[in-house]
């Protein structure tokens, strides 16, 4: 994954790093895990293994959120899940939706990590007529003519985008005129966009080459 | 995406980031889509601004491999390109097994994005006997139990995992000691792995936390 563009600072609020936001994510799934075990605290060593990361980046990261922890004792569980819930914005309800329902598209419509993480599929927008109108993990397909109503009336602030590549430019500037200011993008292209607006880009075949790179290096390859 | 650990610097060689190995997949693209529209030559300033990085990066990004381009003339898009897909492992044919062949799995196989980037899904593999000896985009899905006949048949090093999370190490464990060296892993848990295999981690929902993130922000909350 690369990030297209850092955000900007605003509002003159600290700027937490998308890297710790990314990792941020990560510490909320295992707390939530030890939360429902009813473990009510965790040390930073100990969140640290579950989450694959170094205990010291973990701590720093914490710090962002004003998150200490007590020495010798640790984060009180519920707590650090509440900040981290908050600091992310899972505590306000979302409605995401997603553009273009073929392979991919129907395979993220379904798939239970976005609804167990808050986040609500409210809509599926396609252009086949083939498509618009049947119903894809309980959600109606809509027209893409009706674009701009859907935003509007689902209230859509976070689009994904697994449209081809040729149709994502312009979906993608349909959007933001509706009121998006939000993209995950899969489309293997890079979108313009105005500056209050966010794109992170999912490349899936980018990863496999960088485990390429990795698989070259093993091999005694000379790396450059 | 967060990468779940960095790779340690072997051979000597000079080590690439992964981030910069992530931009020069991005460019390679780019380039692919030149050389085929038959440009000859590339600036750093074109190309910086058709993969959406800024042009001191890239160059800086390019002189990794050594290529530093001509001053007034930019790059050779051949050269640069073959550099670039050398660089990646790209000229080595490379077989990659799909293991979970539910939702996302099935749309992994069929994602164009990987064949059309040199990575040929081989094998497809599940433990649910209703799909075992079925086919998805062309491919059979073979039955868990031979999950190391298959790695060996087919000369597997890369490994796709889209399997639920409570059997996630499991599997990769076996695939691990079948020989596979490197894992893209979807499943929501953090993998344990020998020092010698690369797992690169795609957390799809915590793509949508970090947009939430900033969703958070532009609405003036608090973000600390």
């Amino acid at each position: 994954m690369t990030v297209q563009r850092e955000a900007a600072a605003g509002n003159g609020a600290r700027v937490v790093p998308d890297a710790t936001v990314a990792r941020l994510a990560t510490y909320l799934r295992v707390l939530t895990g030890l939360g429902e075990d009813a473990t009510t605290t965790v040390s930073s060593e100990e969140l640290a293994a579950a989450t694959g990361v170094n205990s010291a980046k973990l701590r720093k990261d914490l710090s962002f959120l004003g998150s200490y922890g007590i020495r010798g004792v640790g984060y009180d569980v519920a707590t650090l899940t509440e900040q981290i819930a908050r600091t992310l914005g899972l505590t306000v309800h979302r409605n995401v939706a997603l553009v273009g329902v073929g392979n991919l598209g129907q395979a993220l419509a379904g798939y239970a990590g976005f609804a167990s993480r808050g986040f609500r599929i409210a809509a599926l927008i396609d252009a086949d007529l083939g498509r618009v109108g049947t119903t894809v993990h309980g959600v109606a397909v809509r027209n893409i003519a009706d674009l701009e109503h859907v935003v509007a009336d689902e209230k859509i602030t976070i689009a994904v985008l697994t449209t081809p590549a040729a149709v994502a430019q312009d979906v993608c500037d349909r959007l933001v005129a509706a009121g998006v200011t939000s993209i995950l993008n899969f489309a293997p292209v890079v979108l313009s966009v105005p500056d209050h607006v966010d794109v992170r880009k999912v490349d899936l075949a980018a990863e496999l080459q960088i485990l390429s790179f990795h698989e070259n290096r093993k091999n005694g390859a000379l790396v450059v």
